[in-house]
């Protein structure tokens, strides 16, 4: 039994929100607002937008308001454990950090703020391909934290094979492969703005930094030349994969191997059939199919039906506490959070990062005593009733 | 038959609104906003804010909508009366003003301002553990006033028995047992602006002035050392009971014991089952789990099962007479109000209370008029239909 | 055949709103805003407030969304008609106007000017017993049109005889009966404002010309003495009658009499068994029980159960043409409109009114002849389908 | 298989948005905001604004919310091609340009930019019958460029043959016959402007060169006499027509024949028994009747009832790519857009549709794309799920 997760609250009454993240919010619903004040249009709306009208968007918040907690009373939930295992490894709440690429548009201290701000609180991070710094960079930030890697599937099987074996060797565990983003979807946020931060060469770390990358650019400067960033282009954009390629990971993966992007129950049970590892049920926050069905709505019949033979995280919506109640109740082992900490990290780097990942902890630990149960596993659909 | 309570309208129409309490409104809805005008933001927030992203404290409003009055005609309504008898004690109307604490924070006369009004209008007023002020000075100031005691179930159960003991001597009749509320929620407007009224010895006059409590204190100034706090904050957080618990209070005290904060059908059998005398279906107005079921949504199952076999109160949400009707008509025996009453509080004190009490009153006891209702008894779900 | 009512818009295409009715709009849902502009808020309020909270005002609108026209092509529908016949009146569109009292708080004119717009346009007006002006001089203003009388029942049976017989006299032909009205609500905005025009003697001009209503005040100054206005109170409020009442009104009034205020089926069947011509659904425009059921949700129901044993009106809610459709096409024989003609008259007196009604029954008759239909006879549920 | 219509977004981010169309976005809700920023209120509202209270235009956006796309993965969908074919015409997309009048009130080149921009991307363009240019004029404009004739049946018969016959010779293939609008609706932004363009002689240089409608003006100068205006008047509104006047167009055109405006599945069902070749389900982009049935809510059921019988096409509501997916994998062959293109005509001409057009086109080939679909044939209503 650990401190309850929920005592930051009392560490914040105590001596005040300034000393954890100076100008900043325990509201994760604000923290959008109070970032969009502090960055520029570009980077702000590459985090915040999402893709076509943001029907998605906001699809994915409105499906939580569908459900409601019913607390139960003098079950004596003090004595309470948050913490679970997801795919093997121990984590203090069902939570990680999404794959979240370009964080230095934000902070100057990109992925290895969240990297350090990760691995204080042993809360995995989920390092993406888009990067704006090297797995090994990352890594040697993330220190003895736990730590998954996420692919983009590049065209080349070569790089694909050096860019995972960098990350096993990196001490990266897990592989996450994202499924939906093999082509860019329509934002128009950026393209009002023209404002991909990949042709600035920003996100590109990881690639650019690797020889196999490198080999066909053998005299050009590494990081930033336009030739770099056309291959880059070609490199993760602009081809698709059916179900048989996943065998390759397999072969070139020893870990466990989960899917990104899952929407559909029978997409789910291919990855099941697959031997999957687990899947994460999502549409990427939104920020590629507009008018997706929310990810919420498509948990419960995903959950109950491949929940039992792999391992079933979410992600796409989720603010606080009570959503990841909400998420874990109805069937998922874990909840990726995303823009959040990406707020959180545009106000105060790592301690930005780590406050926001601790109040959303601190909310869901006090959610689950509050609402009378001890224990992640507790959690089940019967926890819950319709809302509306 | 008592004058109709709905007479408080000519009374305003032929002297103005001034002459009960000059700035205020006598539409409940606007009452915040008016007394955000007056209010530093930590006061304001501390009463007016939610747990969380205030979704259930909107759910809670939300739910009221979902069902309608179906007024009838031609049926003599004229010779009304709305008093009922809840637990023993004869109301005016099935309203009682709900257990809030550290009521200075809004206005010097703080809970004694309250017990005056609450006196003189014959309604109860439920005394927070948390009350800016002690049993004693509060018992005196409600005069011949109908009052019950709303417990914060302390660590130390001495200390318990000498609080409800102290409130049986000075007149209490009914102990309200908060069971929702061991732990403080996740409060994000309290949070950002660090905002406590306990940790700065507002709300800790009830503790404070015992015997029991101080024993612990011995050499230190009474009300407002740190190590009082402390010792505050010990005592009433952080703990849990579970329903072996009660036989304890039962043991103790002699009049009604009342659960408040039951949610779920299953617990309100145990409260039945466990010999109590009633519930408070409540979720603490939102400010407890953020996410929970809307009040209102979980009253007609509670009320079906155990209405039978205790009192069923109800409140959060409550802001016009429009609700106190639907709240009875789905099977509230009587229901709280709470932000309200403070709201008056803040812009008149005793006056301010006065008036927006009345004008709940007024308009529940106009609503069942004009429906073609004449008493409390009356009011069925029949009388209702779905919104939507 | 008359020309379609359609041609008010190529009137206004042709020369301009600002022959019509100079500072206006075309559009109902705009006119409230508008007229806020120009009158008080005492008198603004009065007219476009409802009670408490609002919320049957807006569920009376809501529920025009729950329902949409399936309109129907190439069926020759240029050649229609939709006038139509209401107890035994002929109307041009199955619309009337509805008994708003005290017009003379937002024009000068008052209900003379009312009187005169609805004449010319042969649009029965409903005075209401609240009216600025007395029966006879609206009698004469309106001329050779058609009027009904709008009675609120006083406690003094030799007024009452005496009103209805003063109206019969004056040419009104039927008798509406307000059944919701016999105590005022709890209407925020009057109380706020302490804005009750009865209490300045506006309102009252018919029973202080009354000479039973006089009699007992005999060396008072005729309209405008305190004593009258307490004697108007006493007269028009605080009772309240039951279904035995009705008989009275049958012997004294020779024409058909219509029950205004039926919400719930059963008392619409008590209408029918009582030998009622007619009931007008309504829930006063929101004014009275605020959390009442919509007008339109109450309608279907009641005109499948007594729409073939009296003729069923309808009100609360309507503001445009379409509003009309939906109406009728669920029972309702004709609907009264009420809002949207006052702001009218307080925009440009008699012309005013006119534009107003003329543009309602223009965009009814467009939308009947677009939908398809030659007729109101042809407007049934079947041209409707669940807007959600 | 061509260059996938998503590349357009490739082509912003390289270039910038300037590039293609200066002022404007590639957010088609934003496009309305940007058009009244440059537009007068007559021709922008005239544009924008609806019939009555705008209810159905709402109706028509929302109905799109209803539906969420389910996300398919790993299904190898770069090699996709979203061309179709619709009565015997190849689009490189399911989306032709609606049949918008008086195109000259927002932008001086008018019809003729469209039709440049409509050729230059292969995409139908439809012709009104109120368009500012001529039939021949836009058919030179337009070269060789797919293009199809509305009608707006005159009652006129000669003129309606001499229109249709100089459509034939210009190379217009299909007839598209509007049948819900043989009168104006009621539209208050209209009414409130006094702006109707055809009273100004806008949008009547199709009629106005015509040698069978000039025969009865012969003395007067052909393009702008009240006499003319009036003659348009008479001519092109206040009729109707029934089931029975098909065969008269049938015999006079050789190529296909739409009927635009069905809205009920009987009427669709009487328009394949009529022997047409085509339907739009449509309300007229909520234009006419206010209160009719959202056009999407009207398209499952009439596609079910007769897509095997005509082809099916739909618009009223089409903003984004992803509505283009929602609209055919419910049944719609094709979608016609209308406001959208307006606007980016507005706001730079031809440039501007052609911005507008490939932001949609490239949007929904990414839709298909990142949903898993590799044809348009593939969208089925599986592809989808009910969004609430």
């Amino acid at each position: 039994m650990t401190q309850p997760l929920g005592g930051y609250q009392n560490e914040i009454y105590l001596h005040g929100l300034a000393d954890q993240v100076p100008p900043c919010t325990t509201d994760a619903t604000r923290l959008a607002d109070s970032a969009r004040e502090i960055l520029e249009p570009g980077p702000f709306w590459y985090v915040e937008g999402g893709a076509g009208s943001g029907a998605t968007m906001r699809a994915n918040r409105e499906a939580f308001d569908k459900w409601r907690i019913v607390p139960r009373m003098l079950r004596d939930a003090a004595a309470r454990d948050v913490s679970t295992t997801v795919l093997g490894a121990q984590l203090p709440a069902p939570v990680l950090l999404a794959p979240i690429g370009v964080q230095s548009i934000v902070h100057a201290d990109g992925e290895l703020a969240t990297a350090r701000a990760a691995s204080e609180l042993g809360v995995p991070m989920v390092l993406s391909t888009a990067s704006s710094n090297t797995i090994e960079d990352v890594a040697k930030a993330n220190g003895t934290g736990p730590r998954w890697f996420q692919l983009y599937w590049p065209n080349d099987p070569d790089l694909c094979i050096s860019l995972i074996n960098r990350a096993a060797k990196a001490g990266f565990s897990t592989l996450v492969v994202t499924l939906d983003t093999w082509s860019l979807a329509w934002r128009p946020n950026d393209l009002d703005h023209s404002y991909l931060p990949f042709l600035r060469g920003i996100g590109t770390a990881i690639p650019f930094s690797d020889p196999v990358f490198r080999s066909g650019l053998a005299d050009t400067p590494e990081n930033d030349t336009p030739m770099a960033v056309l291959k880059w282009v070609q490199t993760f954009t602009g081809s698709d994969r059916n179900w048989e390629a996943l065998p390759f990971l397999r072969e070139h993966w020893d870990g466990p191997i989960v899917l990104k992007g899952i929407q559909h129950v029978d997409d789910a049970r291919r990855a099941a059939d697959a031997g999957m590892d687990g899947i994460v049920v999502s549409n990427h926050g939104g920020r590629q199919v507009d008018g997706a069905i929310a990810s919420l709505d498509a948990l419960p019949a995903i959950a109950n039906a491949v929940g039992d033979r792999l391992e079933v995280l979410f992600d796409s919506g989720v603010r606080t506490g009570a959503d990841v109640f909400k998420a874990i109740a109805l069937g998922a082992k874990a909840v990726l959070i995303g823009r959040p900490f990406v707020w959180g990290l545009a106000h105060a780097g790592e301690a930005g990062v780590r406050h926001v990942v601790r109040s959303i902890l601190a909310e869901f630990d006090l959610t689950v005593a509050l609402s009378g149960y001890r224990s992640v596993a507790e959690l089940t659909p019967d926890a819950l009733a319709r809302g509306c």
